[in-house]
């Protein structure tokens, strides 16, 4: 049996993903700045996804700029923030259980010259909210929360976030890294006080290689990449189109089945957090009364992750140690290190991860042979 | 007939690089940097494409890093090597035909303090050697000389230029924005003193969304996008898998026939430019010892460029007017003013451009076409 339960990493494309990509390549190829018919079949392709994608959010198609995925609208809302608002201050405050996209990104900035705080979390993966209202400052430009976190899916109070930012500091921007949460939990950004989010495609069966970020009409923004000036110039280049179109068959997809698919992956998640339960020593990280419906992360003691990922794999199971979406290099996790893990439990981190396409069947089968596996690994591998 | 002559705007994808996609989409979707196997099959994937793009230019598989396409490849190779040769100076060299992507990146990075020199070239296109020489200073850190015009199809003698360069001053270095290039002339970085290339897929029949950066082994850079690290931390994100795979079925095919391919195309080209120079009035640019294969531009005296580029699309002929990258906003070319082109003739110029699908038949019918609608349009259009 194939079981891949690390949909957190990135997901199979749907099938009508894959025949929209197709389709745009074979019949739409044109180039959407081109001032002929060819030009604005492809311009009209893209301009439908952008009205979906609008009503999923309930914002206007001008508030949403395509970019090459989660990564780079990450890249392009603290940069481009930053520049546009380097008059008004220099203080940027990210929480610490950020993906790298953020973390180094805040890095980039700190060497030019930013001040970045960070914010802590509580065990659960929660951020502080008293010390996010200490932090927010006069200088304060902007604060980036995640919505829900890669690793161990802990679904941050998004909206009480805003609240707190704006009523310290009205004139902070707010972005939420919603790579995890898009198509997951709901996200309204204008009911929420979110001013810039980021999204990718592949994490909800579209293609790689595209994504956008929200960007309010109430929020000014610099590029950061230069060129033609497409998308109002604020990300030049040729649109890609074929992706962009695939992100929209994604997209349509996961939200016609939204409910009935979110309540579905959160009963298989409830499922497997129980079986997992059942097995000595083992911790099930997050906060219990704030989970995504598709992760589960599992801390098993006395247990290599790295060795638990291959014993599943040898049973086709598919799943995640530490953070997915970084290098193949691994690394101490940093979510791991603030939500302040045990330290024997820091490599011995799994998580699994369920898409809309995830059945009971595999869910079961991961849960026997983890089981299984974790009794096998205890007896006969030395630490 | 359907006749598609705007081949430097965007291509056509191969049906091979359909179906590349297609397949990467439905059976390797995992993410190259998951530690199993499909993360190992995705990364594999890849590596073939790197092997083959290598191959094609005589350098080692370490000196390509994947983008999402030309105009990122260009901010990549601006900005990266501006910051990460900082100490050593803060003047940059670049043409005064470059594409935007080239242009609009100096901008930004003279607002960030470095100092921008625009060389000229001649009314043929061709960069101005001797100039060129006495603008590379001790502090030049950078410059950058596209390898074919995207306009008039001018192809810039590269390696001539790179020792130029390298004699005023070995430290700087050298890139070349090779999108109208790769393929469609000779280009071996090594051989030609050329320190970073940037390509784009889908000028090649690749997908859109996906190019690369040659970035020599001797030379450091900086990255442009943070985050997990990918690529040797040179470009994070999750790598666009199926575009890359797209792209490496396209390079096969242009690089297969390539000999046979543009030597079709050029002659294609002399037989419009000799059907074009039967007309009355109507100026052939570019440099007659020094043609790409796949571009001609004409500028038509008293039809507007926009009037003949729509006369054309109704017998189906697709071509482009002015720049064909940028935003479908009209604006005055920079690299007709730099030729010193007439004033009457700026816009009225359209730009017919090839590529190997490109047949006979289909030029003739546009060489006839052309001829009668210029004839109507100056009968019955008044300026």
């Amino acid at each position: 049996m194939e079981c891949y339960l690390d949909n957190s990493a990135t997901t199979k494309c749907f099938d009508e993903v894959i025949e929209a990509v197709e389709s745009e390549m074979r019949d739409f190829y044109g180039n959407p700045s081109s001032m002929h018919n060819k030009g604005f079949e492809a311009e009209k392709k893209i301009r439908e996804t952008t009205k979906l994608i609008a009503s999923t959010l309930k914002c206007n198609e001008s508030e949403i700029v395509y970019t090459s995925g989660g990564t780079e609208s990450d890249n392009m809302a603290l940069i481009g923030i930053a520049r546009a608002y380097k008059r008004s201050g220099n203080h940027i405050i990210v929480s610490a259980i950020e993906h790298a996209a953020i973390l180094q990104t805040a890095e980039y900035l700190k060497e030019e010259g930013y001040e970045i705080s960070y914010l802590s979390t509580d065990e659960n993966g929660t951020v502080d909210l008293e010390e996010l209202g200490s932090l927010v400052r006069e200088d304060t430009i902007l604060v980036s929360i995640m919505a829900v976190n890669n690793e161990i899916g802990t679904v941050q109070p998004i909206e009480e976030i805003s609240k707190i930012i704006k009523r310290r500091n009205p004139n902070v921007i707010f972005h939420v890294d919603a790579v995890q949460g898009y198509g997951k939990v709901k996200i309204i950004p204008g009911k929420m006080g979110i001013d810039l989010m980021s999204v990718s495609g592949h994490k909800i069966h579209g293609p790689k290689g595209v994504g956008f970020l929200y960007v309010s009409y109430k929020v000014k923004i610099k590029p950061i990449i230069f060129g033609g000036g497409q998308q109002k110039a604020l990300r030049s280049g040729t649109e890609n189109v074929c992706g962009i179109v695939g992100l929209g068959a994604a997209i349509k997809r996961v939200f016609e089945g939204f409910d009935e698919d979110t309540e579905r992956m959160s009963s298989l998640r409830d499922y497997l957090i129980g079986r997992i339960e059942e097995i000595n020593d083992v911790k099930i990280n997050g906060n219990p009364d704030a989970r995504a419906p598709h992760i589960v992360s599992a801390s098993v003691r006395g247990v290599r992750a790295e060795v638990l990922l291959h014993a599943l794999e040898e049973k086709g199971i598919y799943v995640s140690s530490g953070s997915a979406c970084a290098t193949n290099k691994p690394a101490v996790s940093a979510t791991l290190k603030a939500i302040n893990l045990d330290k024997d439990l820091l490599e011995s981190t799994i998580r699994f991860s369920f898409s809309v396409l995830t059945t009971k069947e595999e869910v079961e089968y991961a849960a026997d042979n983890l089981a299984a596996c974790i009794e096998t690994l205890r007896k006969y591998v030395r630490r």
